[in-house]
């Protein structure tokens, strides 16, 4: 583990550029279908709660399993998906944990297809600085369709 | 009121983070309705030109009403907007001030419906640092279909 | 040449501000038409591989001519792009280039007509330190929908 900075003590700047980096490689493996890697940007107890579930998926390999069982779909219907996370604002919170909310959109591309908007969601996470770098703990994804 | 810090002691990396901050947190309160705390992140004597206007809408009560009554149009019909800035651009001016360029997505979402771009714009703000934090003195919006 | 600082010396947080301006000052020449100007900010030798072309095209004349020709066709068409890059990763290299991958969405918006997303893409930039900025020495762009 490289050495842990306390997020209280960095700028602002920093934090932003940290979790904007965060955003865009996680989401790259995610859409890349690259389901191990994604799972290791969670805790290891992380969780995901998925819009409309009674319950949140629990853990890396529950998270790797829900990405690959997607993924194979994605596949089979020829999709490559993006989630585009953006509007991003950054809470450092007493206890060294960010809590960050941003609005996500999720784009389809069907193969020689159009493109489309395909869901418009907010976006809830915890972050925590563990073994050297930031992780999400919790997610919480809330549909703007479904209300 | 807070210190105040000339912008033009800060890094571009500060700025860029904190009128980052602040779009994702005043846009979160416009798509939710807060009409008198988004008012708030305007000075007093903030306006806003909204495109195809011939003149702005002037100070805090007027654009609190303004939104009020759109929100309460969007109630009825039942859609979730959101406002979804990025491609910032920031120049300190020598009087403190920023000017912002910037280019806006109005996403609509029905209940149960599909997600759609209405409005791709770009915005004009200049911010002045105003009792402890930025705030919009002005606004312009132009809309990419209105020529 | 204004002094050049090592990209190895900033801070991530820099880096993110500089290429966030970078894009956000860019697209706008490109979708204002600006050919000349936006031919600036790649280097002299600069080169673009766009989608589904076998080579690609190389050095600011190039550059220039092609957008002359492409933007003069949306003028025709009385359409307004929008070129949005975001969820930026930047990488420092060891030569003190930047490597940066970013997801692009590209809108068309019809004189008093809708907007539509016209194109999901995955953009790769290589940026060198040139004649004191940033400029764009390779791009490589790959389209959602052509696999």
């Amino acid at each position: 583990m490289t050495a842990s900075i306390a997020p209280a003590q960095q700028s602002l700047a920093e934090l932003h550029a940290q979790i904007g980096q965060f955003y865009a490689d996680h989401f790259y493996l995610l859409d890349s279908g690259r389901a191990d890697e994604w799972a290791q940007t969670f805790t290891e107890d992380g969780e995901f709660w998925p819009p409309n579930r009674p319950e949140p998926l629990k853990g890396r390999e529950v998270l790797t399993a829900g990405v690959r069982k997607a993924h194979a779909e994605y596949e089979e219907q020829d999709e490559q998906r993006r989630h585009w996370h953006g509007m991003v604002s950054v809470r450092p919170q007493d206890d060294g944990s960010l809590l960050v909310r941003c609005y996500a959109q999720i784009l389809v591309t069907a193969k020689d297809g159009p493109t489309r908007l395909h869901l418009s969601c907010v976006c809830h996470d915890r972050f925590v600085w563990d073994e050297g770098q930031w992780r999400v703990q919790s997610r919480k994804v809330t549909r703007d369709d479904l209300r």
